[in-house]
C-alpha cells in the first residue's frame, strides 16, 4: 500500500494559538479553553464577542500570530516526514490563523475550519467545515487505499487515531494517556521518528 | 465552503516523463504511449521489460529525471495556488518518478501510484493505488465538504473534471477539446489564474 501521515497541528508543531494570542495581547479572557467552557460553540461565541469588545479585527490577531514560531525542530520534522510519505495536517484551528505558521512549516497541506470575516476585517462568525472532520478525513484517505499513520496530542485527536492504521500520542495530558492506553506515547520528535518509520514500513508491506 | 484545488501533473507542471526518459536515454521504444498500445497494462509491462533488457534500474531512471525541470513558471504558479487554497496534485505517474519534480515544485501533496522495486533497485512491477483514482479523490474531498476546482490536460483527467465543482482543461489535445466542450480551455498559467480565482470565489460563496 501507499502511505500517508495525518497529524495534528497545535500542541504538536505550533503552540496553542488562543492562549498565545491572549498572552501577547494581554487579554486574559482569551485564555479560556474547553476546560473552562466545555461547549465549544459557547466558547467560540465568547471569544468572538471578546474580539469585538476589544475592537480587534482579523489582522490584529494574525499580526500577533505572525510573531509566533513553530516549536523547535518542527519545520525540520515536517520536512523529514514529507521526504518519506505524503502528509496532511488535520487541525481544528481556522485557516486564517494557521496561514502564517504554514509558511514557516514549508506549506504542508492543511485540512481545518475557517472564520467568516466581513469586508472591514471583523471576524463575524466561524464555520466548522465538518463535525468530527479528523476521523472523516482519515476514513476518506483509507477509501483511497492509503495506509494512514496518525498522531496528535489530545482528546480531539482520538477518533482520528482510532480510525488510522497506526496512531500515536505526542505530549498528551495525563488523563488522555490513562483513558487511551492503546496508543504509544511520545514526548519529542526523535521518539516519534522510529515509530513513524516502522508504521510506514508496515504500510508498504516491508 | 472551503476550497481545494486538484490538478494533474504531467503536461501541466512537468514534461511527460517516459517520453523524456526515452529521449535522454536514447531508447526509442520507451516513447510508446497509450496511443500506440491502448491497453495501459500491456504498455507498462512492455516498458518494464525494456528497462530489464537494457539493464536499467530505478536509480538510472531517477538520475535522468533529476536532470529534468518543471515547465517554465510552474513552481511559481504552484506557489500562487497554495497561497489561495489547499492543493493536491492527482497524477497517474509513480511516486518514485515524481519525487525529484516535487522537490522542485516546493513539495506539494501528491496522490499517485507506485513502482515495486526489489533490493537490487530493479523495477519489478508497478502498483496502481486505485482504478480511476482522480475521480475518487475528488469525490472523497467533496465528502469532506470541500469545493473542488480541478484542471488537467487529457483523457485521464476528464472523470476528475466532471466530478469537480469546476473543471478546466490546460493545453489539451484537439480531440479532447472537441469531445468535452463543457470545460473551458486554457493554454498558459496566466489564462488559468482568473478562472481559478473565480472558482475559488464561488467556493467561498463570494
Amino acid at each position: 500500500m501507499m502511505n500517508i501521515i495525518c497529524s495534528d497541528l497545535e500542541g504538536v508543531f505550533i503552540p496553542e494559538i488562543w492562549i498565545n494570542v491572549a498572552e501577547k495581547t494581554g487579554i486574559e479572557e482569551l485564555k479560556l479553553t474547553t476546560r473552562d467552557i466545555p461547549d465549544y460553540n459557547v466558547l467560540m461565541k465568547k471569544r468572538l464577542g471578546i474580539l469585538d469588545a476589544q475592537g480587534l479585527k482579523l489582522k490584529d490577531i494574525t499580526d500577533v500570530i505572525d510573531t509566533m514560531d513553530p516549536m523547535e525542530g518542527a519545520a525540520e520534522f515536517v520536512a523529514w516526514m514529507r521526504e518519506r510519505s505524503q502528509l496532511i495536517i488535520l487541525s481544528d484551528t481556522f485557516e486564517q490563523f494557521a496561514g502564517p505558521f504554514m509558511r514557516k512549516l514549508g506549506m504542508p497541506t492543511l485540512f481545518c475550519h475557517q472564520l467568516e470575516v466581513d469586508e472591514s476585517g471583523r471576524v463575524v462568525d466561524y464555520c466548522l467545515r465538518q463535525e468530527n472532520q479528523k476521523q472523516k478525513a482519515v476514513a476518506a484517505l483509507k477509501g483511497l487505499n492509503y495506509h494512514v499513520t496518525a498522531f496528535g496530542d489530545s482528546y480531539n485527536d482520538v477518533t482520528m487515531l482510532k480510525e488510522a492504521n497506526k496512531g500515536f500520542l505526542f505530549k498528551p495530558p495525563a488523563n488522555v494517556i490513562e483513558e487511551f492506553p492503546q496508543f504509544p506515547v511520545t514526548t519529542c520528535y526523535d521518539e516519534l521518528k522510529p515509530l513513524i518509520e516502522s508504521a510506514l514500513a508496515e504500510g508498504t508491506g516491508l
